[in-house]
């Protein structure tokens, strides 16, 4: 049989005498033609793989700046994505609809402009194209590669920014903790209640990424440990407190403290929200808030007790709940998400849908 | 809105100000309607799980011993199946096609026998069905509530008995240690290879079960340990040298040695089999031995590494890997599967989708 | 041999075909003779085998309300402390110079009420006797068994209160989230420096104690889980005001918020505290303020980096990170403790080493 | 203050406001001086913390290949040693008395050969003088850099070589395996009735190291995972025969099966062995014999229950369990461990407590 090709026919794969692993891709004909590169991280293999099983998306192509040649699903079993890693080659980027950009911040947006200079649409996971002003970004982040494409971006958190996102030329894919974030927060951002803002969040060690290290992701040290990182400094701050401005539709009040810590799981992400209100707020109040911001929307869980992340685990749901403290005044808000699913890649999915057009939550359920 | 129906119409879910959870089942018309019996344990919450999105069965109904009047998304929100757990009515067990049963052994058999009374053809989880001696099971189980049923039985590991399975009135499915290391031995059995058998399986802590008790389930005592357990007296033992003997058309040999361990774990075992052969065989022998025998296995899958546990998490995959050691002239055989899945809930819709004339991988890929 | 004895001579252990189990106590002759009543679950035990492996302390005699009979080292077999659970008989409390009682709130009252009347020091590690104001204990406990008690206890946070500590009759052992908290807070509580304050709260599974349940023990439910409990209602938090009410020297100003988690460890507890200050503090003012408070104390580590749970951990140290954001200008503190340890078990050691007048680190180090 | 010399008076730690860590040495005076060669590693942080607790033995060097300059509490905070890493100076060899050696295969022979030449007796955890046979070495690790010194070297596990040890000029500690393994069939090695063994090895992750890698340390790839590795290959087996073979006085029977695995936790060891008896044994001779084997051994249990490896955890004690399999007439043993500990740095102590004389349980309970 022959290689597998970017149309699924799977061929013999070098690690199984028998296989079962290339089924081929059940994309109807015609379907949009999607690139993933950065395949071999931990979130391009995630988008990937939700690329390859979607019934809407012809998974196009995949590249790496690691592993090139190797099959995607012999380094990743569970992904069953019989496809080889190919190298990046900018100048044959044509015929592709969109693509899933998995590179770091600043290596993102050169290949970003040069997917746009084809025509293809981008959702990128990194941080290039999230904060619309550029100097905020630099302060953080360092010289921009591409600033003339920031017009080009629309914030991708899907829930707020859904119509931008349909008509987008890039899709900012939001960072993980602000997706637990600024869902937790926007209910009360857009009554103008947030006069002051703790965001404490907890994360498994997938989200410090596939490259092992001692401090993030050996077990023997990850392990039966708890650990605060980037104490104020975390560079998800700015992003949490851009959208949460927009929101409450005037400059940034009171700056919005954000500290990460590293527990010894897997994939899972917690952000508890404690929030000073500008007035009173009754338990009602604040139900009917949140149920009627969430209502209608497919993926997002106002739930009436405390949720463990294992409850959304795999999935592209955010689960939230709200309490009032009467002993304090202070708003208590706990937003749990997978930070490889919504809070990356199958948010990607997400924004992907809405940009060509079909449901939501095709390929998401 | 009216509460979630067994044809799956979902109401307002009572742990949910705004629900996604009760999306209706995709089945087709006309589809098998299946009952969940035990469905609140862990094995059968998840093949309640998964026949709410197969497309070809209809989950017509859950029961459960325990939280009865709640709902399965409530109990267990991964699986998003918003029935409500009923009580088990003996005298209402018409309109089911099928049911699978998730109870203890001597439980099991009078509820399969009711079911059959009605005409519904069972998957029985339990060991009650499982050996075809009565006087082996009476030894290891005691009295049989049931054994004039025995005869209707069928040894439910699929990969072995697909012919029989697909006319079966009763399926024994089997337990998940006789899963994973009969499908390792069965090339090495049909070939009358096996002079002598030892069986190392590792487990995750979720076999067993969902009652919380110190010893087995703790994470202050089952995390950081390795635990042998059933020294020497593990009941699935019986069930091994059957299926072992039969493949090799012959009396028992050698007895197996079988011995257990729990590790810390959730999903998740491992099953490291060392055969003693009746004559030298050489590793090409031994790779064309297992491609021949699973070629055209959509769910066994041959490599040519050691498997890890984490591979085959979540899917009805079972892989494995053999090796001929040179330096002892024994034969090693690895072999990976998540022990609620492929080990117990997958393999039963597995073995339904032959029952009921299904493509076998339906609502498994 | 004998049965081993309450002075420590250890005879052949039930489940050790021979034993090395049972080495003789380490005690001077003339030590202060101590029980552990409740030395069964986590925390008693824990005491008890510190007090056994103590120089200074003879380990009079161990009590359980369940396993009675059980020796010690075969229920927790990492403490080697041979001796049988007795029953407590309440009219045999003579000769013991001092307690460790490990009972729930309100079993615990009427135990330490009998010792004293035994002339018994008395360290309780419930929530009996941690509150002065009687109101606030029935509001959060419910009625107390032993109201007239309560004159006779003092708060057994050993850093801040040494001296009563040194003449108490009865010492609560503080709770081991207020234990985290207030050794972050009072350099900040003394200088008056609270205006708001939230503290997030991590801690592994172990804090959950030693019966088994599905939420808060089984590995299948708090593996890969973070879990936020007792949201708004953590009967913690009367008990952290209280102490920083007195550091502060006035009436209560602002509530505390204080949240508890749950997450995939055994022991380890992490408080981030997060503090809004009375007026604008430098890093240096903040630095030195932490490294006053504590540059005497043998058990308090102020370091300059954020620590993790794993550096203390079975150990009776709080390590402390104190970091003030220019960003928002709050004050942030990270509090790493052990639970089990400094935040209960060995604290009570540290107490009766003042109490009898041994150095503060005997049997610690 | 100065900075923390050799002899352990400590200075103001770098990474502490205010410290309790360098805690001076208890060592009597005229203690032999101690240098550990390679303390960065996990084996030689732990040699160097229980040296440095240790009552006869003057922690007087550490050295590392890398992170030269840092302190050692700064590397593991657990392990409170404020001496900092300086470079292996070859040249700078007097003053040590004894050394542990803790570097990689082919590393270590040169090493211990200067410290030789320098008049230092070695304990060396490497492979490179374990195994007695230069050419057995050469098949398994390749040439030896200094075999003229392998007639000095004794294989250090304790219980075998006891009298050897204590007059060794260097001893070769054994592997972690091997000393799980040994201790388990010694008493049937001795008696001559190992006809065929199978040894199933589980381990926990600190095994592989404190250098980080996806396959064998990443919590996102270890964790939920259980992974054979070295299929039909591990180094430690000719360790293991060697050590049986000189057991049973006569040269190589059948050789010996064995299998490491990975299990995901951190430290701790199980060895679960399966031999097949050259005669049928009882229970009772199979329980005297071990109880006859270990009786005055101090630090290996016979137990009458199967060991977790938590019981050992951080303990220099090897837990056995025996039993007679009815059913096959096989023998099963399973030895509990923690790999670092008795598998490596305590059993390093306890030989060198024998090499000098010393009680052979000092500094280790």
């Amino acid at each position: 049989m022959a290689e597998p090709t970017a149309s699924g026919t799977p061929g013999v794969p070098a690690s199984l005498t028998t296989s079962k692993r290339g089924s081929a891709q059940r994309f109807a004909p015609g379907s949009p033609r999607v690139l993933v590169a950065g395949a071999t991280g931990f979130a391009g293999a995630l988008a990937a793989h939700l690329l390859w099983r979607h019934p809407r998306f012809e998974l196009a192509g995949i590249t790496g700046r690691s592993d090139v040649g190797s099959r995607l699903d012999d380094l990743y079993p569970r992904y069953r994505v019989p496809l080889r890693v190919q190298e990046l080659d900018l100048d044959a980027l044509d015929g592709f609809d969109a693509a899933v950009v998995a590179y770091p911040h600043a290596a993102a947006a050169p290949t970003v402009g040069a997917l746009r200079d084809h025509g293809a649409r981008i959702v990128d996971l990194s941080a290039d194209f999230r904060l619309s002003a550029l100097h905020t970004y630099e302060h953080w982040y360092g010289p921009h590669p591409r600033p003339e494409l920031l017009d080009q971006a629309v914030y991708g958190l899907t829930e707020l920014h859904r119509e931008q996102i349909a008509r987008a030329a890039i899709v900012a894919n939001p960072g993980c903790y602000p997706t637990a974030a600024v869902l937790a927060l926007a209910p009360l951002a857009r009554a103008g209640l947030l006069a002051d803002v703790v965001i404490d969040a907890k994360q498994g060690v997938s989200g410090a990424g596939r490259t092992a290290s001692l401090d993030t992701t050996h077990l023997s040290y990850t392990g039966e440990n708890i650990i605060p990182y980037k104490v104020a400094a975390h560079r998800h701050t700015p992003e949490i407190e851009e959208q949460l401005t927009q929101l409450a539709g005037r400059g940034p009040g009171r700056p919005v403290q954000f500290q990460a810590h590293l527990v010894p799981l897997d994939q899972g992400e917690m952000a508890s929200c404690y929030v000073t209100p500008t007035r009173p707020i009754s338990s009602e109040e604040l139900a009917s808030l949140f149920a009627n911001a969430y209502e209608h929307e497919p993926f997002v869980e106002v739930v009436d007790a405390p949720p463990g992340v294992r409850e959304v685990r795999e999935t592209n749901f955010c689960r939230l709940f709200a309490a009032a403290d009467s002993h304090t005044g202070k708003l208590l808000v706990f937003s749990a998400i997978d930070n490889l699913w919504k809070g990356t890649s199958s948010q990607a999915v997400q924004n992907l849908n809405i940009m060509f057009g079909f449901p939501e939550t095709e390929g998401l359920l």
